[in-house]
């Protein structure tokens, strides 16, 4: 089988406290799957999977016991529908404890975003990009210029 | 329209030097999409996008200017359909430059997998997960336990 190269099948963050993540996730709405194990939760997504895992565990596993992992450089977007579904979700995950980085608001590329940090730094961005549709599946496929 | 909850529509790679980022993501294989524009470069994956954006410039879009973003705590994994497929992807990636963190082997869990990190520290693990079979179009669905 030739896959192709372009692709992302597991999104993994390391965590502090798994508990608190899950708590977290599961709060804002989200529901690990029955494959989840003691020690590592995993969501189906639009054709890959979040999973949840120690961030010690996560380091060696890399290969790097005693590294420090940081966070803060990889945003995970979730684009929706329109202003009043990205305003929901955002506040569903201030609910659940989310810290927030910017309000949601109009953006100078012309779509409307926010972003928060989860309890241990993971951002995402919500947002609506009237200019990209998405699939009933929430699926995104680049539209050409 | 309402979209599933749970999925992510873009992962944004903050990187220090877009040149010498989209150069590693080129030259691993990838090829940028025609929405790219200067500043930001797209990558079309499995029903979500890959983006390159300035650290500078992220840190700034999450409303947080003067904060030093760090990497690490999320890996990005791409699964692949073999053992063979698992080493030639790892080692595509490290012949454009990435730092080989674990190389490719059995892991405890019964897979086969390796750990890189790209020029900006963002960490991807190649592996081969023999319980988790994937689509055609490179997409994964958990199997029921």
């Amino acid at each position: 089988m030739s896959l192709p190269r372009q692709r992302i099948t597991l999104v993994t963050l390391g965590v502090a406290d798994l508990d608190r993540a899950r708590r977290f996730y599961d709060g804002w709405g989200w529901s690990a799957h029955s494959a989840s194990q003691p020690g590592v939760f995993f969501y189906q997504m639009n054709g890959a999977v979040l999973a949840l895992f120690g961030r010690a565990d996560l380091a060696a596993d890399q290969g790097r016991s005693s590294a420090t992992l940081g966070t803060g450089a990889v945003t995970l977007a979730q684009n929706c529908a329109d202003d009043g579904e990205t305003d929901a979700v955002f506040r569903a995950a201030v609910a659940a404890g989310a810290t927030i980085l910017k309000r949601p608001e109009t953006a100078f590329w012309g779509g409307y975003s926010g972003y928060f940090a989860d309890p241990d730094g993971h951002v995402w961005e919500i947002a609506t990009n009237p200019f990209w549709p998405l699939a009933a599946d929430g699926s995104l496929t680049l539209p050409d210029p």
